[in-house]
């Protein structure tokens, strides 16, 4: 038996050390592992089979919205960033810088991207001339750095895997509508493959993207009540086209400005799924994203005809599409438990010799722990249905879990108790800019996001009249 | 009719001047434009996605063979280069730098990795304790940076993106033939997918991989007789594990090196296809990798029906998981027949009022130019048949060219004519390293691959007593 709880032992109390049992899931399942750098982070295979699922789904959505991949430089010339004047301020600080190549000192120095709008906005100005080649839509997948004093894996590391969409429109509506469905894209995807709820709108000026004229986010509640910021979308109205020309010939024949957007989600989406789903046995993978969904446990393998059954049954799902695996190690039963339910594979299959008699196999859910004993007729159909059903209750599940923690506060101890508690804090907000740092300074909780269509009688701080309400947290 | 052979003209004659027509191609199609930085380039999505479909292909057979995708971190600090002797001598030259970054500047300057074994080399070097550990297979998709001082769109940039595996082996023979084992899976994918057949064998020592043992290339000839070297796989011994300290226990109990390979192909092929297979009209795309397989181009489009059953045509086609597009755009269908041309899309289906009323289709191959008159039945059967055709074709046509320009050469005015000519030159070589020079010297071509199994008399050099036969060329 000791060998059997030695998984568990060797994680932290999820309730007792947040941070720690972060810290040991990511690392003793293979996911993550520190790179030789500050900072840097090696996505291992168990990890990158996430992404893989990640960039599947998406790329998919992207398709249906007329968004095509290519793909952009990664070394950018200083100057460029120059060229819009709050974005050069929000990212110069975390920018790596290239001053050497092929042995000699370079003429002028070059970024690592951080992200892309100045090289992808200076193509744009290339291909774009006339409103017939509007709207464009861009993606890549791709690395980008920025120099982060603390880091931790997929969460925040110097550099870090994502998608940038980029779109040119042709008028200001189009562009802002875009940059909203493209939000909707992202919700749609956040609940429907990662089962993570997700409040959805716009954040405040402090907190905006640098350059934007408005950044819509979407903030998840991690267990610990703090918020994840899964994802952003930003519409640039002429700022980055002016900058950088992106100029067309209109119907009227009058060259003008474009209107642009763009848009971006990364590795750290891997991070928000541990920290919705994770529980005291370790990972929990909704089955969309799974890098396995479903592992058969040979009981009394040595049993004649059990393996052959098992290797049968394997076949069978995996012809069905299930990413399937075959556990023939020789750990003991017990210990495989521990080991697949720390990895967070939905379905475990157990069949031994009894179950082959009857006919019957048991499967476990990882979500709740359930084991139902089911027929080993059609596997694969009661498998199917078993992941979507968990599919479904992980994110009925976590949304339960966030209502139950999103509370109202009128003033700044209500606000300062209420995310001391893990919550997501409604209150009211003036709108002007002293309130919102004063709460930063005394809460740590910062603006997460504007709740639209909700209000309030007075701003939690100085008691004048509320303009907005606000969800405030404090955040990844 | 001007406007129908516009496109054409835009092209340089492919007999004339290859380069020029190479560039006007890659340009004109929209696959690649040049970045802001010297020697970089913009894949657009017309070329991107030609990489995507090759990382499908690749993905999937990476896969059965037992690879892993992981990701490993960009930047690589500047003394792990210097761990491995000829490793450094080889790709220091090449490298840019990062001094600077968050605002200061670095306690060691960091390389941007020209390729990954020293990186990939040190996380082995954790996560291998015992021979249990062996085989370990990882691979990734990412960007990597070599300061080239002549470049050129896919075949030769500053960035270029590609795979890069990496395996460490418990015995020499296992990883010695595995090495041959991705030589083959290369020559597999290129033929089949590609359509474009490689001499495959070892490089000379001149030629050889930085730090290996052993490397072993596909060489592809050109429309212009040249040479591309297309992928390579390395047998590196334990030159990496040794400098790295991959050490494992073996079934003794002792502590050993490790044995390890690596092996990458690059956005090159890229290249490699439109040289292969390109045309005095364009591009022309293998169908298993082409980004559309089909193009449907209306006749008298304003004709009550024929955009119905055009749609309906692509929807059917698109069911049957064809890369389906129809052009409704306003140009005359002349003018659509040279830009998809161009563009080297496989099959064009041309569909009037009295094709449709006669239950006929006319299919265009893009690679003989033959026009066949088909029924409307069953178009996917149809068109699914034509491209696996096409794909067979292709290849064969590709080798006979190839096949008909392989001579043989006894001196070095032999090698020379036949380089001139725009042939692969096989001939006899004592084996030392002042004749390989001297050919390099004289002629421009080099040693592109050992010709196993067969033999001469003597070097085409010094006319010594010949050990090998060698295939000289010049290379891109």
């Amino acid at each position: 038996m000791a060998k059997e709880t030695q998984f568990v032992e060797q994680i932290a109390d999820i309730n007792a050390d947040f941070p720690q049992w972060y810290t040991d899931v990511v690392l003793k399942t293979k996911m993550v592992d520190y790179g030789p750098v500050k900072g840097t982070m090696v996505i291992r295979p168990y990890g990158y089979a996430v992404w893989e699922n990640i960039q599947k789904e998406l790329n998919e959505r992207f398709q249906r919205k007329g968004i095509q991949n290519a793909y952009f430089p990664l070394l950018i010339p200083m100057s460029y960033f120059t060229k819009e004047a709050e974005h050069v301020e929000g990212f110069a600080p975390e920018v790596a810088v290239v001053t050497h190549a092929g042995g000699e000192e370079l003429s002028e120095p070059l970024a690592i991207r951080p992200t892309s709008e100045t090289i992808i906005g200076t193509m744009m100005s290339k291909w774009v001339q006339s409103y017939r080649d509007l709207p464009l839509k861009v993606n890549q997948w791709c690395n980008v750095m920025r120099w982060e004093k603390t880091t931790r894996p997929f969460l925040r590391t110097s550099e870090f895997l994502w998608h940038e969409g980029h779109t040119a429109h042709s008028t200001e509506q189009e562009a802002e509508e875009f940059a909203l469905t493209m939000l909707g894209v992202y919700q749609e995807f956040m609940e429907n493959c990662l089962a993570i709820p997700v409040l959805t709108g716009r954040k405040t000026e402090k907190e905006r993207f640098a350059g934007a004229v408005a950044t819509y986010t979407m903030e998840a509640m991690m267990r610990d009540g703090k918020s994840l910021q899964s994802g952003t979308s930003h519409y640039l109205g002429q700022n980055f086209a002016k900058a950088f020309n992106i100029e067309f010939q209109n119907n009227e024949g009058e060259l003008q400005p474009a209107y642009t957007t763009s848009f971006g989600v990364s590795t750290r989406l891997i991070g928000a799924i541990i920290m919705t789903h994770g529980d005291e046995r370790g990972l929990v993978f909704p089955p969309v994203i799974a890098p396995i969904q479903c592992v058969i446990v040979p009981i009394a393998a040595r049993k004649g005809g059990v393996i052959e059954k098992c290797e049968e049954l394997k076949t069978e799902l995996e012809k069905a599409g299930i990413r399937v695996t075959l556990d023939v190690s020789d750990n003991s039963p017990g210990w495989k438990f521990n080991e697949w339910e720390m990895k967070g594979v939905p379905v475990r299959i157990e069949l031994g010799p009894r179950d082959i008699e009857a006919g019957k196999m048991l499967c476990a859910r990882r979500d709740t722990l359930e084991k139902t004993e089911m027929p080993l007729e059609n596997p694969a159909v009661i498998v199917k249905e078993l992941l979507a059903t968990m599919q479904k209750d992980m994110l009925e599940s976590a949304r339960k879990r966030r209502d139950g923690r999103i509370v109202y506060a009128d003033d700044m101890q209500g606000i300062l108790q209420g995310v001391e508690n893990g919550n997501f804090v409604k209150a009211g907000w003036c709108g002007c800019r002293a309130c919102e740092d004063k709460i930063k300074e005394e809460t740590a909780a910062t603006a997460r996001v504007f709740a639209e269509g909700e209000s309030a009688e007075k701003c939690a701080v100085c008691g004048e009249k509320a303009k907005h309400v606000i969800v405030y947290a404090r955040a990844y």
